[in-house]
């Protein structure tokens, strides 16, 4: 049972969320794997978690039984819950919602000793449209209003579980941050009426000096203000609002950019842990405004290098001890492909 | 040199600052302290630091030489310089500043062993004065309109010497964070004509369900949608706007019940770094918006009991496993004072 809960003063949700006390940790207070694989993720495993809502398997192999190369089941212990009734309530300055929503998992691989980035280009595609398909069929939920997925790579960045793996939670409110993101991109594009990351893709194609990588349909880049030393934000050349958009190929694409990006961190930031974000716009539901135009789906890579401290919480300004620009550099020299 | 770089989607500054890859750091990579005292904040090292800016020192005793029970000087690896000049740029969509602003240290003890929570409420009260001493000087210089004092303890919490100290920041413009609760509260105030922090003082003492302990001028309690396990409010009673209003008196009753919650903390949380961030009004500057009425200066205490992850970077959503009137109880136990 989880409450989502409206400060008072912003307008920022928190969710809590008493489970997520019970959920396993396979690292110790400094970071270090304290519990060795097989685990739960792992192929043969499949009885110890809950029941797969997809998966990509061989054929002949039946659902919940080894054979697969990605699967997606709900979170043991969900920050949210689809069966949960939809209550409202407000006391005087509270607020409060029940903890509806979907928290699912998608486990990258069943080998429990092998990274993301160290999966074939085809397999990290394929978990990318695992990614596309369950947020297809999320959309179909009119209650939920948002979907994000992400990734926490390393105890560092938040992970609680070695084996790769995905996180996705939709929720029936469009968060704070991604309000933020769309509004900023509604007011470029109602001033100028062009795309602000269009904008922001032209004028680095043009200067040249924060591009990491390019392929024929992403290009990679240290964004001009980053919060984070190394953070890198990835962007579809072809103007398109939301993830479930993507076609085969644009996934594809985009597994081969995300590859030699992450081999680059790996090498250059000595194995650095790290967030993924995938930033999308909000499901398109009638009579709402939509961002089909103003806004640009992408990716945030952020390295766990720098701690967030008093400063950052009290003010919501970073501080970034590395310049942009030697950041793509170092990142460039770093890449494991050939140019 | 810094530069102030503005994202070009949401209203976001970031500060890139070179120097501070070169600052002092105490701490291994697993957060365990690796240089023991005496550090340059100690007694008798005081030619190691830039000049003292303020001092409460022994009478007869000199500036900058032995004597002092609290120093402020210029922080050494600053994120922002007074001396800089105002630059303002814009290519494209990328908009900068010069890293003009000042950053100072508070050195709240010349005792390398000793933290803030284990001095005498008289001399918190000192550091409190400092703080207050400080602002109301900042405030005079016009280039700056916000200033923000916070305290990091514990690697985890970021910090990166362990001889106990806060920070001040004062910069050229009102930062994201602030205008979010300064424009939260100002809405509250037209909407209803009162302060939204007077009423959840209201709420806190008729309810007294989150409430951890009050004395004759503050009430400290865990707030209805805390971001993090066990983070602390501290509200004064009286509405007030900007810190550097405190009486000294204020000042005293402030210190005796920080050092009741930290001592708390440190007993129910095993000792867990901490953000301590007091949240103030800007500098109110002739023909600009007044907050007076409608913002209410508080302190927040952020212990780093949990990893700031994908979830919350993608959609400033924060998950908190601990309930929050459990949190309250829990460190209402712990208080060192018997009531």
């Amino acid at each position: 049972m989880s409450e989502l809960r409206k400060d008072p003063v912003i307008d920022r949700w928190v969710i809590i969320a008493t489970e997520r006390n019970l959920k396993p940790y396979d690292f110790d207070a400094y970071g270090e794997i304290r519990k060795p694989g097989p685990c739960v993720f792992c192929e043969g495993m499949e009885m110890h978690t809950p029941g797969e809502l997809f998966s990509i398997r061989e054929a002949d192999t039946l659902p919940n039984r080894p054979g697969w190369r990605i699967r997606v089941v709900p979170n043991k212990f969900p920050a949210l819950r689809v069966e949960e009734p939809s209550n409202h309530s407000i006391d005087g300055v509270c607020e409060s919602l029940s903890g509806l929503g979907a928290h699912e998992v998608i486990i990258e691989t069943p080998n429990h000793y092998v990274e993301l980035a160290e999966l074939p280009v085809s397999q990290i595609g394929e978990v990318f449209l695992a990614y596309r398909e369950r947020m297809r069929d999320l959309e179909k939920d009119t209650r939920f209003r948002y979907c994000i997925i992400f990734k926490n790579q390393g105890a560092l960045a938040g992970a609680s579980i070695q084996h790769a793996h995905s996180q996705l939670i939709a929720i029936p409110v469009i968060p704070k941050r991604v309000k933020e993101e769309l509004n900023g991109a509604d007011n470029y594009f109602q001033k100028t009426g062009r795309c602000i990351f269009c904008d922001i893709l032209q004028q680095n194609i043009k200067d040249n000096k924060r591009v990491i990588l390019e392929n024929d349909r992403f290009l990679s880049c240290i964004p001009y203000a980053p919060r984070f030393p190394y953070e890198i934000w990835v962007l579809p050349k072809k103007h398109t609002s939301h993830f479930i958009h993507n076609t085969d190929n644009d996934l594809i694409s985009l597994a081969d950019i995300l590859k030699n990006l992450l081999l680059s961190i790996k090498k250059a930031l000595n194995d650095s842990p790290f967030n993924l974000i995938f930033h999308v716009a909000p499901f398109h539901r009638p009579g709402e405004k939509s961002y089909t135009d103003s806004f640009h789906w992408h990716v945030e890579i952020l390295p766990s290098l720098t701690k967030v401290a008093g400063f950052e919480w009290g003010t919501g300004f970073y501080i970034n001890p590395v310049i942009p620009e030697e950041a793509a550099e170092i990142l460039k020299k770093n890449l494991p492909i050939t140019k």
